[in-house]
């Protein structure tokens, strides 16, 4: 029987790719003068994934990896004020206000008493307390883990020390690859809701047999009345 | 009784001021041609203090300081080279191996299985279990938390969710500030390491009556014997 539902935060409960979408215009625009922005867009992705192992991920990683890019990409030419507006793109990003997605407040009071609630969100330590203060849901989830990678050791480790039972363990997020697939690889279930835009190291290519072990919802608005659709069809199973 | 006893990471357990302090002499000497470095050292810091409530505590948010403090005092004339420079500085100190204090080792290891152990430890969370997987140490430790700032709130959640009584506890560490005081507002007991060097967000005044509160020992070698006159202290205290 399901008994707890962890939430990802970044794009599930929040806004979080589309702003760092903006980010990325704004930068690729700063740096037309020296390369062509879809030149830049790759040059950026490979910063981020040659700096993942000393950096993480979050935004001051991306800062940081923008500000490496824009030095390559100009070779040398980038000037200190054009420095300083990559400084000041993130700092908007990380001082920009909490935007939960739409449905998102009306699904988590809904389950708020009828199931344990987890959050259980990827990225920067410090950044994601902040959100998760910001989105004014910290009270309803009955316990939060920020982690610095989604993989099955990490969701072992946290069902284990919660004494939680995979089978009676449900994941919502948008990504298959960090919400879904290391939750139904130890056994548990997961409920993919896609964000509409995803970021390219997010990317995994599912194939059918996979898609047939978890649920894909449209929004999150829909997963309250599929909830209750489970709990009327496993009682009926469970029934003499 | 004392049950268990949680341990601080940087500068209690292994060296981290120091390779700070390194990377701000490089820091001060590449903009020499700029400004004075005691001027520049100041200007870091409010850099590093104006901008806590966005980075929070870390590696990647003091490279982002030092960023940001090298636009200003050079007036924007600092070089995209130099910028580059800095980068290599903080990626230096991230990639640096984890060098353990003297007698460390054989501390954790003479307390492991006498109490539960807990690490403690505040910063940037990728980067400090990076740290952590980098001192071989984990295996000791019970329970590990990797938090964003250590204030009475901070201890009072964690001892509570792990049900230990503050008059069980112990914390040992290098900060006045964030190991100790907030530590015995709660009841709980404290050890005070002084490491040779402190970082002046970390410093505060203490009086005579505050200092009576906590043992204050010179190495983390004098812990167990410490310790071992506790415990016959307080059987004697504790006998018919």
């Amino acid at each position: 029987m399901l008994r707890t539902i962890g939430f990802d935060g970044d794009d599930t409960l929040w806004h979080n790719e589309s702003l760092f979408a903006l980010s990325q215009e704004r930068f690729y625009e700063l740096l037309r003068p020296y390369i062509d922005g879809a030149l830049t867009a790759e040059r950026l992705f490979a910063a981020e994934m040659r700096n993942l192992r000393l950096f993480g991920y979050g935004v001051k990683s991306f800062m940081l990896s923008m500000i490496e890019t824009a030095i390559e990409v100009s070779e040398g030419r980038v000037t200190a004020a054009e420095i300083q507006t990559i400084l000041d793109i993130g700092k908007g990003l990380l001082d920009h206000p909490v935007e939960l997605l739409d449905g998102v407040r009306e699904t988590i009071t809904a389950l708020d008493g009828r199931y344990e609630l987890l959050l259980i969100t990827k990225g920067d330590l410090f950044h994601q307390e902040s959100r998760i203060a910001g989105s004014g849901l910290g009270e309803f989830f009955d316990g939060i883990e920020i982690v610095s990678e989604k993989d099955p050791a990490t969701y072992e480790r946290i069902l284990r020390r919660r004494g939680i039972p995979p089978e009676s363990f449900m994941m919502v997020g948008n990504s298959v690859k960090s919400d879904v697939l290391p939750v139904i690889a130890l056994g548990a279930r997961a409920v993919h809701i896609p964000y509409h835009i995803t970021w390219q190291h997010e990317v995994v290519a599912t194939d059918e047999a996979q898609r047939a072990g978890y649920w894909e919802l449209a929004t999150i608005a829909e997963l309250v009345p599929k909830l209750n659709e489970l709990v009327s069809e496993e009682s009926v199973v469970g029934s003499p």
